[in-house]
């Protein structure tokens, strides 16, 4: 018996080692053997191609196209023939002439999904648009909610963070507003939109204030790439006004859940202590992440009954 | 009903967002179902995550996986959103949460893939962590010699090259002692780590005397990049010295073995008339790596009888 | 019947040829089938080993393979051990003893597939060897064409460009001569090889003149990058001079095809205008360029009857 890790042959016992061994000599013959998947989206191509790196994302997306039977290709910017110049059109038509059904798109540029969903017969979902959107993000976000919650109307949100860049913030405001719940934004006001206001929600810039009786706290990521804008507070100035820890969350409610769309940077968003302690459901929000890619997945090839 | 394509949620309504959501449920217990690849790794999700370069034996473990009808999905950090600064354990949970159960790591830190499995639920296989380990080829070394000599007790090994560094020594003089193997280490005495007697082996620092009555030799890689530390000699010097050629291996057994881990630099470590002779056995290990590998992966999910 | 590798079309036989474009007219309905993995190439292991970027081309055979259910594997150099000085044949070696059937090889060095072919047992592929031969390129547009026009003998073929540098010019000048096809070039005479005329073309270094009467026209990709070489005009200039339009396209047949390898540097070679237009059968190409791949792998894997 191989217990659960290998990490070396140190603390592996002569038994061990020798069980390995002989069962190397049974799975020879299994190399030729091979997959089979029988599944919802059977004989769909779904492509992800990504102009931003992002593991999370694109991983998420390749499981839940995985998971449902259909064959998934990944095309990242950065070792591909997209550089040559050619439009993104271009691009986008070929791969739909090769056969690809739907196409996942991170591009840097606000409105880049939308331009392309007008010009090809394809199926493109955004997976991060410039400053725009990140619809799948909201959307695991609204789930993680609501399964906790019953339900999102009349809630209390607090999204805290760079506001002014952050796509996510964007995407959350829309679905939590229209799903009636009430929203706060907080963070450095040189990173808060101006007449955010018109989107129906309230803006604090006092985190303690913005926090009082929240159902949720979602902390966004500070993107450090962005620091030398000028916009931006350090990262020691940004914790100490706007990082959420425990003493800024015991104004929330007692039931209040803890939210990031990660990766976090610890001690900068959000306390160690929050992030792994028992408010936090930012582990679910990754696993919810899938089931969600999933339904959009299922319900935009299939759209019938399970 | 979602229309074709999903741009953001600014134009979604709200029943269509609740949509999403409530499939989103029907979704979650479909994560578990997966490939059905009718295989032993069915429905089980392999990650390579590799924090260093290695196309050999990533595609060795991708291969293994594949060949047990796992799904596999490839991490290479230098494309990552690793390099934002998440730490390695928030990475492989979040990969976790995303239904991986299976992480495999190389890393250049020793010791990455224990801190890792301590934290952790996935299952981990260490492909190389530093100077410290790298099982699966040492693994697949052992039933090589295995598969030719019947028997590793008492065979005696020469393991030539810089030892200091090499990891693949590392676990091959645990595995080989454990086994009951004398193992002679040889190399330039800058390359050769101190009290490495303790671990049961000998050394010597003439190539000639070490390979006398050999049944294996094991050349290993010289790093070139390594070069610049001052420790080693010249490319040149060091075939003249340690370099295994036809002159050389004449010390040895009749029918002793050839192994080198790959990729080799012929003409540095192994003369190539030697690599491409009838003692090599250097592509049977290659293929015995699909192998042990397949193995490991069938112990570590199944468990069971084959 | 295919023998074992596919490096060029110079060495195969009309018939050979033939053989694959009927083919490849039986494998387009399979694109829509997918995923059965019940299929033609179960078991079998193709890898796309490129030294050179090209998505376009990687995904189109990724996409070929997996239709037919083969699993598949990508390795681009760029994050390769293969920078790491191991030859090319011990590469292939190593890919080989893991148990791959099929190596799908680019390579900036013209002969690269043919000198692997030598030495290994699995097939080859070419996917473009420096300024040699793009046997699939040439493959799909031939296929095109006879799609359109029926045959391809006695059709009038122009192709307009950078012939000098264009392997996929080589390939298509091999088989249109083969299948009896006339053939014209004409681009800047910098940029024309020598000796030309004895592979059984014609040249002409006036475009309307070359176009005159064209079944084809077929526009070759100008490399932005071998600009700086001094052979080549600037993009103006070659647009001015080369590049095709309504207006040149006026003096062809009233029914000719306009083709393009891809990606197109939109208003350098082509006009917007007809890239987008009646005559463009740019994005069937594509297609096609699936199903002759599609077509290859069946007849070197099966080479029996469907």
């Amino acid at each position: 018996m191989i217990e659960k890790h290998v990490l070396g042959l140190r603390n592996l016992s002569a038994e061990q080692i020798q069980e390995i061994l002989n069962t190397a000599t049974l799975m020879r013959p299994l190399m030729d053997s091979i997959n089979k998947k029988i599944t919802y989206l059977q004989g769909k191509n779904v492509i992800t191609l990504f102009y931003e790196n992002s593991t999370r994302t694109r991983v998420s997306f390749e499981l839940a196209a995985k998971y449902l039977g259909a064959t998934t290709t990944n095309i990242s910017v950065a070792t591909s023939s997209v550089n040559k110049g050619e439009t993104l059109i271009d691009t986008v038509k070929t791969l739909q002439a090769m056969g690809v059904d739907i196409v996942i798109i991170r591009h840097p540029m606000t409105g880049a999904p939308k331009i392309l969903a007008e010009h090809i017969d394809a199926k493109v979902i955004n997976a991060g648009d410039g400053i725009n959107e990140h619809p799948t993000q909201a959307l695991l976000d609204l789930y993680t909610m609501q399964t906790y919650k019953g339900m999102i109307k009349d809630l209390k949100v607090v999204i805290a963070g760079d506001i002014l860049h952050s796509r996510v913030a964007r995407s959350n405001i829309w679905g939590l507003t229209k799903l009636g719940a009430k929203v706060i934004l907080t963070g450095p006001a040189t990173l808060m939109p101006r007449d955010v206001e018109k989107l129906g929600v309230e803006v604090s810039f006092n985190v303690k204030e913005a926090v009082k009786d929240a159902d949720v706290v979602m902390a966004l990521r500070i993107q450090k790439e962005r620091q030398e804008s000028g916009l931006f507070p350090s990262l020691r100035e940004y914790h100490k006004f706007f990082g959420i820890n425990e003493q800024v969350l015991s104004y929330a409610k007692p039931d209040v859940l803890v939210m990031h769309p990660g990766p976090v940077n610890r001690g900068v968003e959000l306390s160690s202590q929050l992030i792994d302690g028992g408010h936090s459901v930012i582990e679910e929000q990754v696993t919810n992440g899938v089931a969600i890619r999933m339904a959009l997945l299922y319900l935009m090839t299939r759209g019938g009954d399970l």
